[in-house]
Parts: C-alpha cells; structure tokens; sequence
C-alpha cells in the first residue's frame, strides 16, 4: 500500500498536525558532531543518586506489579506535605493524582473538560504541546498573543477575556511561562479566577517551573493559584517531577484536582496509562521528602546562567529580549528574522548551537529563537560564544 | 463548590464513563484480610533480575533525560530480532514504535484512526479498556457479542461484518482473547484480513497473549495477523511487556505500524506520554534479547495452571465454560447468576476470593466471572477450593 493511502486513512488531525519545532530542531541537529543542544527544555544534571536508588530498589526488590491508578499513597502523603511546607497552608492526599509525566497530566485535563470542538484559551508564545494535545484530541486551543514592547512581556488580561466564548471550558495559563519567563503577579491570578468563577469556566494551571522564580525579595516560588484557591473548585494543575529533581527521563508528574474528581482520573489513567510504576514512584517520594536543598542549588544555578547569558548577550545589535522573570529559557527577538526554524537549522550547520524556534509557541512566537540556559557553565558559555560570533559575523538573518 | 457542580463542569464522558469493574472489584477486595486476589491480568512472579537489572543500572548511571519518541533505537532493534526469531520471516525496526503500555499503544491507535463519532467493531466478551479509550476520546465502541453454546466460544464473522458502516474505521480483534480464550485460526485471520482490505477500513490487532496459546502441535504462538499481512498496509498492532515478560508495573508496550505513520505516531506520543523512560528501555532490550527461556517457562506454568483449574472446576454443577485455547484467563458461566457484580462483592466477603465480573466485559459477559489463574500453585488451590465451597455452600446464585 502507498504512503500516500496510509496516510490518508489516519484522521485529518492526526495527518495534519505539525511537528513539534523543538523535536524538529533535535532530529535536525542530534548527530550534528559537535553540536551543544540549548533546544530542550532540561538540564545537563542527570538524576541525583539519593532520588534514583529507591528506585532501583524497588525495581530490583520485585515492586513490579500493577499499582493504584491514583497513584501510591505514600506519594500523595509525600506532595501533600511538599505542598504544605511550601505553600503555607496545609494540602491532603486526595487532591493529588499522580500521572506519568506533566504532559500525561495535561492530556488527563484536557480529556477531562472537552468534547469535540470545545476551546481552550491560552496566551502565546506557549509550550506547543498545549495546543498539540488540544488539537489530536478534537478540541481547539484559542491562542492570545502576549504583547512584547520595550523589552517586556505583558498579558492583556481583557483581551485574553475577549476570547472567551460558549465554547470555552478553560483558560489555561503558565506561570513562570514557557518560553517567555513572564510570571502572573498574585493580582492577575485573582483576575484570571475571578472571571472563571464568573463563567464557570475552569483554570487550567501549569505552575511546573514556579521554583524557577528569580524574584527581588529572596521568594522561594512564585505567586500562585494555590494561594488564592480554594482545593474544591474549578482548579486543575499539572506539574511534574521533571524540572525540579532533573527526572526529565523518568515521565513522573501529577494532577493536582478537587477530590471530586477522582473516579473520573482515575478512568481516564485507567485507559492512557494504567498507573505509574509504582518503583519510581518510590524515587519520587525521595525526591520530595529530600529534595529541598537540590532544587535550592538548581535554582541558584538557574539564576547564574540566566544572569550571565544576559551578560553575554545584552550587547549583541539587532537582539531584544526581557530578563525573564522565571523558568529557565531567554526568549530572544532577532531583528529581521523572519524564519526562525531555517535561522534554527543555519545555527546548527555553521555554529554547531542548537537552539528552538520561536515560531514553534504559537502566535507571537515567530522572530524569536529560544534557548535553555539551565546547562553546564563550560558548554554554556561556548554555546552562548559560537552563537555571539554568528551574529557578529551574519548580523541579524 | 459543591461536588455535583464540579461534576457537571466535565465532559459528559469522562463523568459517565463507567468505571472498569475490574478495578472496582480490585478496589472493593484489596483490603480484606486474607483475600486470594485473581481480578487482575498477571502472574505472581515479580520481574526477573536480569532483565530489572540493566534498567536499574541505567537509571543510576543517569540515563534519565528526554529520549526519542519513537524508543530508543536498541529496543527497535531487538523488536525486529524478536518477531523475526518468532514470526519465521524478517522484520524492520521502523515499524515498532515504543509506548508506555500497552494500554498506551490501544490509545495511540485510537487517537491515530478516530475522530468524534467514528467507529470500531470489536467482538465481546472484551477487555473493557477497548470501549473506556474509544468512548474517552469521543469514538464509538460497536459490540458485536461471540456466541456461547455447547461450551464453546465462536465469534460469528458474517454478523461481525454486518455491524461495519460508514463511520467504522477498524475491526479490533483480540486473538487470544482476554476474557474467553478464544483464539482466530489463520482461516479467520485471512477473511478479516480480506474484509478490511476490501472496505479501505483498519485492522487493529492486539496480540498480546500469542505466545500463551495451548495448540496441540507444540506450536509457541497463535496464529497472528503477522503471518498473512504486509508491513505496510492498514495494520496495526498494540502489544506490551507485561504478560510475556512479568513486567505488568513497567508500563513499556509497542506498536506496530507501517513506517509511513512514523510522524504521526511521533506526534501523538509527543503529547500523550512524551516518550518512554530510555532507562526502563534497556531492561526491556535484555527482556527480549534473553528471555526466551522465560517465556516458555511462563507458558508451561499457565498451561499447568489451566489444567489444574479446569480439572478442580469441571465437576462443579451449574458451571459452564470452554477450556481456554489461549491467555491466562478462566471465563465461566454460572447458572441463574444475573448481577456478576454482586457476586464478586459476595465472594470476596464470604470465600476471600477475588475474581473479575463478566459484566466489565460488554455483551454476552454478564453471567459470568473471570478469574486468572497464572499464580503460585499454593494460593491458586487455595482460592479454587474457597470457590467450590462457597459454590457447594450457596448454590448458583
């Protein structure tokens, strides 16, 4: 049978969605020899011993079996009282579902609030697997660009307002966000629930990067919905343990949901991934419980690097960027660009530095390249070099 | 807010979709003191060390960041090797696509071939996962019931033909089938095959328990759709770790597909699992690469264990079932038992006995119960003991 055939007997969603541009970029430059990737959005820290060996001792001592759907207690015990040290308030078990991965965590959302046709609105640039779930799974992602002018990023919250329709189940939002580092004050999250409460539409949180928060007054996350929401409403988050406790690979996250909710998750994982297996979760209870001080030092790792790409960068003519406020990615404007997936494929070819395109989040996006900043300082700083060199030698593309 | 309000924010969907009676069975009886669980799909042996071990190896050896999405190319590798050891004929890595589960690679099909409203005909008794995933993503499960009669399973394929329409994009078919045993022989494999071929309709195969097959010639698997297709036509295959290999807690399965889906299949897995743990990838390699011997000692095992089963259920009055050809599964009739719920509730607080209800299973499985019996041979006698006194106490209910 043709490729041709095969292809035309998928669904249009399935036929038609584009790649994802940071995938892309990877595949493209993966085997380039050289080549240092800023493409991804993870660290160059593999896992720290203390959260992989139980683990690997449950793997080895036989915990093999098929788990809870909702996820081990000893886990949800674990990110309730993470969440109670570190939100101020005190969190129980049963709002905490466990997931493989944050993006399982998301697709249980989205399969959760919307039929066939339903929107989501979010602001872009955003994570393009936001709008990748919505679009496979039938429903459409409703972009609203965020506004960038004079050097920083802002969301016009009565136009990301005006979005919403009859047909809207959500707004989704991402703070610190991904790519832009734009981070909600606590005054435009009550904004945001108070209109979802109004409409009776949900809020659809991905606070994963909120320890990667560079604020002025020694803040140790960033503002929350958690800290204006009450457990039992129309609040569902989705979070990982990838950032934090650099598990990248392990595919661990959670859902945080009212407690009403939890037949219907339990469903929904029952038939996309059965559970998580139940000895990394053991890691992950590790993670929480001993974690504390690592993700300390990451974060101050994190501000270093975004601080002396900044340093690196802020001369460089024809570049405009916002020192992002949170996350670990500059988001950066070229002037001229106006094809950042070719810019992206000529950095690798003659710079061997790897960065995403902008025009991969969405409305807003194109123009601008991002880049993971989160990495090893010797790679980092050559990467930064290589790609400084570039412009100096090309000028703006 | 209150719980009903935030039920009706859902989707109808995913707050009527009915739970798995399976998991509630599991629910209901894990805590009972003394409880001989059979409810779920899977051995009593954890995984064996050296296929646990190269996976806990890589994970302390930080081998814990993003992965391809496709599985890492050593596993694709030894897919190929694996089916072209057993299937008598060569096969090519780019047609195996590693999911996180099998239940994964189900969902991944379902979201590759179905939009809203479509349809896939499946013959019942099933696994109700089929029907929870298509209805989860808006699609149709069409139930076309197998016949019982003289104590025989067999699946009428003219009426399974007449439930195809327009809107039907595959025909599932489960060979050896989880509940009943019922195994195609090549003969219905090839009229299937025709049918899908003439309608320009999908065939999607879950070929899960092949190698459990208990033919009389010594034959180390059933007859599979891969004996009669082309690798690149509408086949599709989801296939899992779990039962061949005891890793049910791993959540590593495959799917099979003509190359041509190779993005779409990137794509959808980008935004539902995000890959599979590269880490837990390398266990699976040693699995396949040296878990041969394994297998048969599995197969001999649940052969073992259906003999015994049968010998210790065949006397009892008013049951009536077919000596399974194929997976692990006992799926009985009892007589004047027309709530199949009830009497797992029944049994697992009178005998201490845990079996699965055949009404999870769709039409034609009410009045029957499931029980697996690939366990240890102490509890098994155990709980089949428990079973005929409870039976020889009660009577059919």
């Amino acid at each position: 049978m043709t490729d041709e055939k095969l292809l035309a007997a998928l669904t249009p969603q399935a036929r038609n969605e584009p790649d994802s541009g940071i995938v892309k970029a990877a595949m493209y430059g993966f085997t380039v020899p050289g080549i240092i990737p800023l493409w991804s959005g993870e660290g160059n820290q593999p896992t720290p011993e203390a959260f992989a060996r139980p683990a690997a001792e449950a793997l080895l001592n036989g915990e093999t079996f098929y788990t809870w759907q909702r996820g081990i207690p000893e886990l949800r015990d674990a990110l309730a009282r993470y969440h109670t040290r570190n939100f101020g308030r005190s969190f129980e078990p049963e709002n905490f579902f466990v997931t493989s991965g944050g993006m399982h965590a998301i697709q249980t959302i989205v399969q959760m609030i919307t039929s066939d046709g339903d929107e989501i609105v979010l602001p872009t640039p955003a994570w393009p697997n936001y709008a990748g779930a919505l679009r496979i799974s039938g429903a459409k992602p409703v972009e609203v660009p965020m506004n960038f002018a004079n050097g920083k990023w802002t969301l016009d919250l009565d136009r990301l307002f005006d979005a919403v329709t009859e047909r809207t189940r959500a707004i989704a939002l991402n703070s610190p966000s991904n790519p832009v580092g734009w981070t909600a004050t606590r005054d435009e999250l009550v904004a945001v629930r108070d209109f979802c409460r109004r409409r009776g539409i949900w809020i659809f949180a991905d606070e994963v990067y909120t320890r990667f928060y560079y604020g002025d007054n020694g803040e140790t996350r960033a503002p929350s919905f958690l800290d204006i929401c009450e457990d039992e409403e129309q609040l569902l988050l989705a979070n990982t343990f990838s950032k934090n406790w650099a598990m990248t690979g392990w595919r661990v996250g959670w859902l945080q949901a009212p407690k009403a909710l939890g037949p219907a998750i339990e469903r929904i994982v029952q038939v996309s991934s059965s559970g998580t297996p139940a000895f990394l979760q053991r890691g992950c209870v590790a993670a929480l419980d001993h974690g504390d001080a690592f993700i300390e030092r990451q974060v101050l790792m994190a501000r270093h690097r975004r601080d002396l790409t900044v340093l690196m960068l802020k001369e460089l003519p024809g570049l405009q960027f916002e020192v992002p406020q949170g996350a670990f990615y500059l988001f950066f404007g070229i002037d001229g660009m106006t094809d950042s997936a070719a810019t992206v494929r000529r950095l690798i070819d003659e710079a061997k530095v790897g960065f995403a395109p902008g025009s991969t989040f969405g409305a807003g996006g194109e123009g601008h390249l991002r880049m993971c900043y989160l990495k090893d300082l010797g790679p980092l700083e050559e990467a930064l070099g290589r790609f400084v060199d570039w412009m100096r030698r090309h000028g703006p593309v």
